[in-house]
Protein backbone atom coordinates (compact mmCIF):
# COMPACT_ATOMS: atom_id res chain seq x y z
CA UNK A 1 0.00 0.00 0.00
CA UNK A 2 1.06 3.56 -0.68
CA UNK A 3 0.92 6.21 2.26
CA UNK A 4 1.21 9.89 1.15
CA UNK A 5 1.63 12.20 3.69
CA UNK A 6 0.16 15.56 2.94
CA UNK A 7 -0.57 19.03 4.75
CA UNK A 8 -3.93 21.35 4.93
CA UNK A 9 -5.86 20.68 1.67
CA UNK A 10 -6.49 24.39 2.25
CA UNK A 11 -2.77 25.83 1.68
CA UNK A 12 -0.77 22.62 0.30
CA UNK A 13 0.18 23.37 -3.33
CA UNK A 14 3.12 20.83 -2.81
CA UNK A 15 0.46 18.31 -1.42
CA UNK A 16 -2.81 18.97 -3.83
CA UNK A 17 -0.18 17.38 -7.06
CA UNK A 18 0.24 14.05 -6.19
CA UNK A 19 -2.54 13.33 -4.37
CA UNK A 20 -4.70 14.84 -7.79
CA UNK A 21 -2.30 12.00 -9.64
CA UNK A 22 -3.31 9.36 -7.28
CA UNK A 23 -6.80 10.05 -6.89
CA UNK A 24 -7.48 11.15 -10.63
CA UNK A 25 -5.63 7.69 -12.04
CA UNK A 26 -7.85 6.08 -9.34
CA UNK A 27 -4.32 4.39 -7.99
CA UNK A 28 -5.07 3.26 -3.95
CA UNK A 29 -3.22 5.31 -1.08
CA UNK A 30 -3.84 6.14 2.21
CA UNK A 31 -3.31 9.74 2.99
CA UNK A 32 -1.81 10.90 6.30
CA UNK A 33 -2.59 14.48 6.99
CA UNK A 34 0.16 15.80 9.14
CA UNK A 35 -1.53 19.38 9.99
CA UNK A 36 0.25 22.82 9.16
CA UNK A 37 1.32 24.89 12.31
CA UNK A 38 3.74 27.40 12.84
CA UNK A 39 6.56 24.84 11.49
CA UNK A 40 9.54 26.20 14.60
CA UNK A 41 11.55 23.38 15.30
CA UNK A 42 9.54 22.36 18.43
CA UNK A 43 6.25 22.25 16.58
CA UNK A 44 4.32 19.17 16.47
CA UNK A 45 4.35 19.26 12.23
CA UNK A 46 8.05 19.03 12.19
CA UNK A 47 8.14 16.53 14.92
CA UNK A 48 5.78 14.69 12.70
CA UNK A 49 6.82 15.01 9.79
CA UNK A 50 10.66 14.61 10.39
CA UNK A 51 10.01 11.07 11.81
CA UNK A 52 8.78 10.16 8.18
CA UNK A 53 10.98 12.44 6.25
CA UNK A 54 14.21 14.09 6.60
CA UNK A 55 13.84 16.97 4.98
CA UNK A 56 10.81 18.08 7.07
CA UNK A 57 8.14 18.72 4.01
CA UNK A 58 5.41 17.33 2.91
CA UNK A 59 4.27 15.69 0.44
CA UNK A 60 6.30 12.46 0.61
CA UNK A 61 5.30 8.90 -0.81
CA UNK A 62 5.80 5.86 1.31
CA UNK A 63 5.61 2.92 -0.83
CA UNK A 64 7.08 0.05 1.64
CA UNK A 65 10.43 0.99 3.32
CA UNK A 66 10.94 3.40 -0.46
CA UNK A 67 10.15 7.30 1.01
CA UNK A 68 9.91 9.40 -2.00
CA UNK A 69 10.06 13.14 -0.79
CA UNK A 70 9.80 15.31 -3.65
CA UNK A 71 6.42 15.60 -5.75
CA UNK A 72 8.12 15.49 -9.28
CA UNK A 73 9.65 12.68 -8.36
CA UNK A 74 6.45 10.89 -6.67
CA UNK A 75 4.87 11.73 -9.82
CA UNK A 76 7.98 9.91 -12.12
CA UNK A 77 7.79 7.24 -9.61
CA UNK A 78 3.87 6.08 -9.80
CA UNK A 79 4.33 6.69 -13.87
CA UNK A 80 7.14 4.18 -13.87
CA UNK A 81 4.50 1.63 -11.38
CA UNK A 82 1.63 2.47 -13.47
CA UNK A 83 2.67 2.45 -17.02
CA UNK A 84 -0.75 1.38 -18.45
CA UNK A 85 -2.57 4.31 -16.96
CA UNK A 86 -0.81 6.63 -18.77
CA UNK A 87 0.55 9.37 -16.14
CA UNK A 88 2.42 11.35 -18.84
CA UNK A 89 1.57 12.23 -22.17
CA UNK A 90 1.60 9.18 -24.63
CA UNK A 91 3.34 11.43 -27.84
CA UNK A 92 6.77 11.88 -26.92
CA UNK A 93 6.81 15.71 -28.18
CA UNK A 94 4.04 16.67 -25.82
CA UNK A 95 5.47 14.02 -23.04
CA UNK A 96 8.81 16.36 -23.42
CA UNK A 97 6.51 19.94 -23.27
CA UNK A 98 4.31 18.43 -20.09
CA UNK A 99 7.98 17.58 -18.26
CA UNK A 100 9.64 21.04 -18.82
CA UNK A 101 6.41 22.87 -17.92
CA UNK A 102 6.19 20.70 -14.75
CA UNK A 103 9.89 21.31 -14.11
CA UNK A 104 9.33 24.89 -14.75
CA UNK A 105 6.89 24.96 -12.39
CA UNK A 106 8.56 23.18 -9.84
CA UNK A 107 11.53 25.90 -9.93
CA UNK A 108 9.81 29.03 -11.36
CA UNK A 109 7.01 31.19 -10.93
CA UNK A 110 8.59 33.06 -7.51
CA UNK A 111 6.37 35.78 -7.70
CA UNK A 112 3.13 34.28 -8.12
CA UNK A 113 4.19 31.58 -5.64
CA UNK A 114 5.36 34.21 -3.12
CA UNK A 115 2.34 36.59 -3.20
CA UNK A 116 -0.56 34.81 -3.50
CA UNK A 117 -0.41 31.63 -1.12
CA UNK A 118 -3.03 28.93 -2.48
CA UNK A 119 -5.78 29.79 0.69
CA UNK A 120 -9.02 27.97 -1.05
CA UNK A 121 -11.46 29.04 2.08
CA UNK A 122 -10.53 32.83 1.16
CA UNK A 123 -11.89 35.05 -1.49
CA UNK A 124 -9.01 37.24 -1.99
CA UNK A 125 -10.43 38.91 -4.64
CA UNK A 126 -9.38 42.75 -3.18
CA UNK A 127 -6.12 41.60 -2.40
CA UNK A 128 -5.25 40.46 -5.74
CA UNK A 129 -6.37 43.19 -7.59
CA UNK A 130 -3.56 45.28 -5.64
CA UNK A 131 -1.17 43.08 -6.33
CA UNK A 132 -1.64 42.57 -9.81
CA UNK A 133 -1.74 46.40 -9.79
CA UNK A 134 1.53 46.68 -8.03
CA UNK A 135 3.61 43.94 -8.91
CA UNK A 136 5.18 43.48 -12.48
CA UNK A 137 6.91 40.27 -11.42
CA UNK A 138 3.14 38.76 -10.77
CA UNK A 139 2.04 39.80 -14.42
CA UNK A 140 5.17 38.95 -15.87
CA UNK A 141 4.22 35.03 -14.17
CA UNK A 142 1.12 35.01 -15.09
CA UNK A 143 1.89 35.85 -18.70
CA UNK A 144 4.06 33.11 -18.98
CA UNK A 145 1.58 30.70 -17.46
CA UNK A 146 -1.21 32.37 -20.17
CA UNK A 147 1.29 31.54 -22.96
CA UNK A 148 2.07 28.17 -21.92
CA UNK A 149 -1.19 27.16 -21.81
CA UNK A 150 -2.64 28.80 -24.82
CA UNK A 151 -0.43 26.34 -26.44
CA UNK A 152 -2.34 23.17 -25.71
CA UNK A 153 -2.84 20.79 -28.36
CA UNK A 154 -7.02 21.40 -28.40
CA UNK A 155 -8.69 24.19 -26.63
CA UNK A 156 -11.26 21.86 -24.99
CA UNK A 157 -7.98 19.33 -23.71
CA UNK A 158 -5.74 19.82 -21.14
CA UNK A 159 -2.16 20.84 -21.21
CA UNK A 160 -0.46 18.11 -23.20
CA UNK A 161 -3.08 16.69 -24.91
CA UNK A 162 -7.18 15.20 -24.72
CA UNK A 163 -6.22 13.73 -21.58
CA UNK A 164 -5.62 14.93 -17.59
CA UNK A 165 -1.88 14.53 -17.28
CA UNK A 166 1.08 15.05 -14.34
CA UNK A 167 1.61 18.22 -16.02
CA UNK A 168 -2.00 19.39 -15.33
CA UNK A 169 -1.83 18.13 -11.52
CA UNK A 170 1.05 20.75 -11.80
CA UNK A 171 -0.39 23.39 -12.62
CA UNK A 172 -4.24 22.92 -11.15
CA UNK A 173 -2.88 24.70 -7.63
CA UNK A 174 -1.71 27.40 -10.46
CA UNK A 175 -6.04 27.35 -11.17
CA UNK A 176 -6.65 27.72 -7.26
CA UNK A 177 -4.90 31.03 -7.27
CA UNK A 178 -5.88 32.68 -10.40
CA UNK A 179 -9.45 32.05 -8.70
CA UNK A 180 -9.08 33.05 -5.19
CA UNK A 181 -6.80 36.27 -5.83
CA UNK A 182 -9.12 37.44 -8.89
CA UNK A 183 -5.94 37.39 -11.66
CA UNK A 184 -7.45 38.13 -14.61
CA UNK A 185 -7.19 35.40 -17.54
CA UNK A 186 -7.63 35.27 -21.26
CA UNK A 187 -11.08 33.82 -23.10
CA UNK A 188 -8.82 31.20 -24.52
CA UNK A 189 -7.24 29.88 -21.25
CA UNK A 190 -10.67 30.02 -19.85
CA UNK A 191 -11.62 26.48 -20.83
CA UNK A 192 -9.09 25.21 -19.62
CA UNK A 193 -9.75 26.86 -16.08
CA UNK A 194 -12.67 25.07 -16.50
CA UNK A 195 -11.52 21.47 -17.59
CA UNK A 196 -9.61 21.52 -14.09
CA UNK A 197 -12.40 22.45 -12.21
CA UNK A 198 -14.63 20.33 -13.45
CA UNK A 199 -12.23 17.20 -12.56
CA UNK A 200 -14.06 14.65 -9.72
CA UNK A 201 -10.47 14.76 -7.83
CA UNK A 202 -10.02 18.37 -8.04
CA UNK A 203 -13.69 18.99 -6.53
CA UNK A 204 -13.30 16.63 -3.64
CA UNK A 205 -9.50 18.73 -2.66
CA UNK A 206 -11.28 21.82 -2.75
CA UNK A 207 -15.03 20.25 -0.86
CA UNK A 208 -11.97 18.75 1.67
CA UNK A 209 -10.31 22.05 1.90
CA UNK A 210 -12.97 23.87 2.95
CA UNK A 211 -14.25 21.36 5.18
CA UNK A 212 -10.74 21.89 7.74
CA UNK A 213 -11.89 24.79 8.88
CA UNK A 214 -8.59 25.98 10.05
CA UNK A 215 -6.59 29.13 10.05
CA UNK A 216 -3.03 28.61 10.30
CA UNK A 217 -1.38 32.13 11.05
CA UNK A 218 1.55 31.94 9.05
CA UNK A 219 -0.41 31.24 5.59
CA UNK A 220 -2.28 33.59 6.37
CA UNK A 221 -0.80 36.88 5.49
CA UNK A 222 -3.91 38.58 4.25
CA UNK A 223 -6.77 37.71 6.76
CA UNK A 224 -7.03 37.96 10.61
CA UNK A 225 -9.62 35.39 11.10
CA UNK A 226 -11.67 32.99 8.74
CA UNK A 227 -14.57 35.05 7.11
CA UNK B 1 21.21 15.74 -34.14
CA UNK B 2 20.49 17.54 -30.92
CA UNK B 3 21.59 20.98 -30.47
CA UNK B 4 22.42 22.20 -26.81
CA UNK B 5 22.44 26.02 -26.04
CA UNK B 6 24.43 26.65 -23.14
CA UNK B 7 26.22 29.96 -21.79
CA UNK B 8 29.89 29.83 -20.32
CA UNK B 9 31.18 27.07 -18.99
CA UNK B 10 32.78 29.22 -16.19
CA UNK B 11 29.93 30.26 -14.79
CA UNK B 12 26.77 28.32 -15.84
CA UNK B 13 25.74 25.33 -13.41
CA UNK B 14 22.85 24.65 -15.45
CA UNK B 15 23.88 24.24 -18.32
CA UNK B 16 26.78 22.17 -17.04
CA UNK B 17 24.33 19.61 -15.95
CA UNK B 18 22.65 18.29 -19.77
CA UNK B 19 26.09 18.65 -21.04
CA UNK B 20 28.07 16.06 -18.87
CA UNK B 21 25.14 14.12 -19.63
CA UNK B 22 25.33 14.28 -23.48
CA UNK B 23 29.06 13.77 -23.01
CA UNK B 24 29.75 11.24 -20.26
CA UNK B 25 27.10 8.97 -22.04
CA UNK B 26 28.49 9.80 -25.71
CA UNK B 27 25.39 10.87 -27.17
CA UNK B 28 26.29 13.19 -30.02
CA UNK B 29 25.41 16.65 -30.33
CA UNK B 30 26.51 20.39 -31.25
CA UNK B 31 26.72 22.81 -28.51
CA UNK B 32 26.62 26.51 -28.83
CA UNK B 33 27.63 28.83 -26.34
CA UNK B 34 25.68 31.95 -26.11
CA UNK B 35 28.33 34.33 -24.26
CA UNK B 36 26.69 35.85 -20.76
CA UNK B 37 26.98 39.53 -20.52
CA UNK B 38 24.49 41.93 -18.78
CA UNK B 39 21.41 39.64 -19.48
CA UNK B 40 19.34 42.91 -19.66
CA UNK B 41 16.16 43.21 -22.40
CA UNK B 42 18.29 44.08 -24.99
CA UNK B 43 21.40 42.55 -24.74
CA UNK B 44 23.05 39.82 -26.98
CA UNK B 45 22.78 37.21 -24.74
CA UNK B 46 19.04 38.10 -24.11
CA UNK B 47 18.51 38.49 -27.49
CA UNK B 48 20.25 35.36 -29.34
CA UNK B 49 18.35 33.36 -26.47
CA UNK B 50 14.72 34.53 -27.15
CA UNK B 51 15.42 33.39 -30.84
CA UNK B 52 15.52 29.91 -29.84
CA UNK B 53 13.91 29.86 -26.31
CA UNK B 54 11.16 31.60 -25.06
CA UNK B 55 11.98 31.66 -21.33
CA UNK B 56 15.18 33.75 -22.44
CA UNK B 57 17.04 31.14 -20.27
CA UNK B 58 19.88 28.13 -21.23
CA UNK B 59 20.47 25.33 -20.94
CA UNK B 60 18.02 24.39 -24.00
CA UNK B 61 18.14 21.13 -26.13
CA UNK B 62 16.47 20.93 -30.02
CA UNK B 63 15.63 17.82 -31.59
CA UNK B 64 15.08 18.71 -34.99
CA UNK B 65 11.78 20.99 -34.26
CA UNK B 66 11.47 20.02 -30.42
CA UNK B 67 12.48 22.61 -27.95
CA UNK B 68 12.97 20.92 -24.56
CA UNK B 69 14.30 24.22 -22.23
CA UNK B 70 14.94 22.45 -18.90
CA UNK B 71 17.65 20.89 -17.71
CA UNK B 72 15.64 18.13 -15.52
CA UNK B 73 13.25 17.86 -18.48
CA UNK B 74 16.61 17.39 -21.19
CA UNK B 75 17.91 14.66 -18.85
CA UNK B 76 14.54 12.96 -19.09
CA UNK B 77 14.35 13.25 -22.48
CA UNK B 78 17.72 11.61 -22.94
CA UNK B 79 17.08 9.07 -20.54
CA UNK B 80 14.21 8.03 -22.86
CA UNK B 81 15.73 8.51 -25.88
CA UNK B 82 18.78 6.63 -25.29
CA UNK B 83 17.51 3.59 -22.84
CA UNK B 84 20.67 1.54 -23.72
CA UNK B 85 22.88 4.19 -22.03
CA UNK B 86 20.86 3.63 -18.79
CA UNK B 87 20.80 7.67 -17.87
CA UNK B 88 18.95 6.80 -14.51
CA UNK B 89 20.13 3.96 -11.87
CA UNK B 90 18.76 0.58 -12.94
CA UNK B 91 17.43 -0.08 -9.51
CA UNK B 92 13.94 0.88 -9.24
CA UNK B 93 15.02 2.51 -5.83
CA UNK B 94 18.44 3.93 -6.40
CA UNK B 95 16.44 5.29 -9.51
CA UNK B 96 13.49 7.09 -7.15
CA UNK B 97 16.45 8.56 -5.22
CA UNK B 98 18.15 9.58 -8.04
CA UNK B 99 15.17 11.36 -9.12
CA UNK B 100 14.33 12.84 -5.18
CA UNK B 101 17.93 14.59 -5.09
CA UNK B 102 17.83 15.87 -8.92
CA UNK B 103 14.11 17.20 -8.02
CA UNK B 104 15.64 18.90 -4.87
CA UNK B 105 18.80 20.53 -6.82
CA UNK B 106 16.74 21.75 -9.06
CA UNK B 107 14.45 23.70 -6.45
CA UNK B 108 16.31 23.75 -3.07
CA UNK B 109 19.69 25.15 -1.86
CA UNK B 110 19.30 28.89 -2.41
CA UNK B 111 21.51 29.92 -0.08
CA UNK B 112 24.13 27.77 -1.45
CA UNK B 113 23.17 28.59 -4.88
CA UNK B 114 23.19 32.31 -4.34
CA UNK B 115 25.73 33.09 -2.10
CA UNK B 116 28.68 30.54 -4.00
CA UNK B 117 28.16 30.92 -7.80
CA UNK B 118 29.84 28.68 -9.29
CA UNK B 119 33.46 29.99 -11.07
CA UNK B 120 35.89 27.62 -11.85
CA UNK B 121 38.08 30.27 -12.77
CA UNK B 122 38.63 31.96 -9.53
CA UNK B 123 39.89 30.69 -6.22
CA UNK B 124 37.38 31.55 -3.78
CA UNK B 125 38.84 30.29 -0.48
CA UNK B 126 38.97 33.17 1.76
CA UNK B 127 35.21 34.38 0.50
CA UNK B 128 34.09 30.50 1.24
CA UNK B 129 35.40 30.99 5.07
CA UNK B 130 33.90 34.18 5.55
CA UNK B 131 30.78 33.23 3.83
CA UNK B 132 30.76 30.06 6.09
CA UNK B 133 31.18 31.57 8.99
CA UNK B 134 28.48 34.03 8.71
CA UNK B 135 25.78 31.93 6.66
CA UNK B 136 23.80 29.31 9.27
CA UNK B 137 21.77 28.80 5.92
CA UNK B 138 24.38 28.18 3.49
CA UNK B 139 25.48 25.60 6.31
CA UNK B 140 21.94 24.01 6.37
CA UNK B 141 22.27 23.40 2.96
CA UNK B 142 25.87 22.00 3.05
CA UNK B 143 24.72 19.78 5.24
CA UNK B 144 21.74 18.69 3.65
CA UNK B 145 23.75 17.80 1.04
CA UNK B 146 26.80 15.95 2.99
CA UNK B 147 23.86 13.91 4.09
CA UNK B 148 22.54 12.96 0.41
CA UNK B 149 26.21 12.22 -0.35
CA UNK B 150 27.04 9.75 2.53
CA UNK B 151 23.88 7.53 1.81
CA UNK B 152 25.44 6.30 -1.54
CA UNK B 153 25.41 2.76 -1.49
CA UNK B 154 29.14 2.37 -1.87
CA UNK B 155 31.63 4.88 -0.80
CA UNK B 156 33.97 4.51 -3.73
CA UNK B 157 30.74 4.47 -6.28
CA UNK B 158 28.49 7.35 -7.51
CA UNK B 159 24.93 8.88 -5.41
CA UNK B 160 23.21 5.90 -6.38
CA UNK B 161 24.98 2.79 -7.77
CA UNK B 162 28.55 2.22 -9.02
CA UNK B 163 27.78 4.33 -12.29
CA UNK B 164 27.81 7.77 -13.05
CA UNK B 165 24.17 8.59 -13.93
CA UNK B 166 21.74 11.74 -13.77
CA UNK B 167 21.97 12.64 -10.53
CA UNK B 168 26.13 13.04 -10.42
CA UNK B 169 25.45 15.32 -13.31
CA UNK B 170 23.31 17.21 -11.50
CA UNK B 171 25.31 17.46 -8.18
CA UNK B 172 28.78 17.74 -10.29
CA UNK B 173 28.11 21.91 -10.05
CA UNK B 174 27.95 21.38 -6.06
CA UNK B 175 31.22 19.54 -6.41
CA UNK B 176 32.86 22.55 -8.23
CA UNK B 177 31.53 25.24 -6.13
CA UNK B 178 32.66 23.26 -2.67
CA UNK B 179 36.17 23.33 -3.90
CA UNK B 180 35.62 27.20 -5.38
CA UNK B 181 34.89 28.30 -2.24
CA UNK B 182 36.85 26.24 0.24
CA UNK B 183 33.34 24.73 1.95
CA UNK B 184 34.69 22.29 4.72
CA UNK B 185 33.38 18.49 3.66
CA UNK B 186 33.93 15.46 5.52
CA UNK B 187 36.31 12.79 5.24
CA UNK B 188 33.65 10.27 3.43
CA UNK B 189 32.45 12.48 0.44
CA UNK B 190 36.10 13.27 -0.29
CA UNK B 191 35.74 10.24 -2.48
CA UNK B 192 32.65 11.52 -4.13
CA UNK B 193 34.46 14.65 -4.97
CA UNK B 194 37.00 12.59 -6.34
CA UNK B 195 34.93 10.69 -8.25
CA UNK B 196 33.51 13.22 -10.11
CA UNK B 197 36.92 14.71 -10.29
CA UNK B 198 38.28 11.99 -12.20
CA UNK B 199 35.65 11.71 -14.94
CA UNK B 200 36.71 12.73 -18.50
CA UNK B 201 33.80 15.12 -19.02
CA UNK B 202 33.94 16.73 -16.19
CA UNK B 203 37.77 17.17 -17.06
CA UNK B 204 36.94 18.52 -20.24
CA UNK B 205 33.76 21.20 -19.30
CA UNK B 206 36.75 22.28 -16.42
CA UNK B 207 39.43 22.75 -18.92
CA UNK B 208 37.43 24.46 -21.04
CA UNK B 209 35.81 27.06 -18.71
CA UNK B 210 39.51 28.08 -17.83
CA UNK B 211 40.45 28.23 -21.50
CA UNK B 212 36.98 30.99 -21.37
CA UNK B 213 39.29 33.82 -20.48
CA UNK B 214 35.85 36.00 -19.90
CA UNK B 215 35.07 38.20 -16.80
CA UNK B 216 31.02 38.72 -16.79
CA UNK B 217 31.23 41.62 -13.86
CA UNK B 218 27.32 40.19 -12.74
CA UNK B 219 28.58 36.89 -12.27
CA UNK B 220 31.58 38.34 -10.62
CA UNK B 221 30.07 39.61 -6.74
CA UNK B 222 33.64 38.69 -5.25
CA UNK B 223 36.38 40.28 -7.88
CA UNK B 224 36.74 43.20 -10.02
CA UNK B 225 38.82 41.73 -12.43
CA UNK B 226 40.42 38.06 -13.12
CA UNK B 227 43.69 36.99 -11.30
Amino acid sequence: MLDLFIGNKNYSTWSMRPWLVLKHFDIQFKEHLIAFDDFQPDSLFKKTILTINPTGKVPALRDGELLIWDSLAICEYLAEKYPEKQLWPKDTKQRARARCMSAEMHSSFTALRSTCGMNLDADLAEVGAKLWSENSQLQQDVKRIETLWAERPSQNGFLCGDEFSIVDAFFAPVVMRFIGYGIPVSAVNQHYIHSILNLVAVQQWIAEAKAEHVFVECEEPYRTQKA
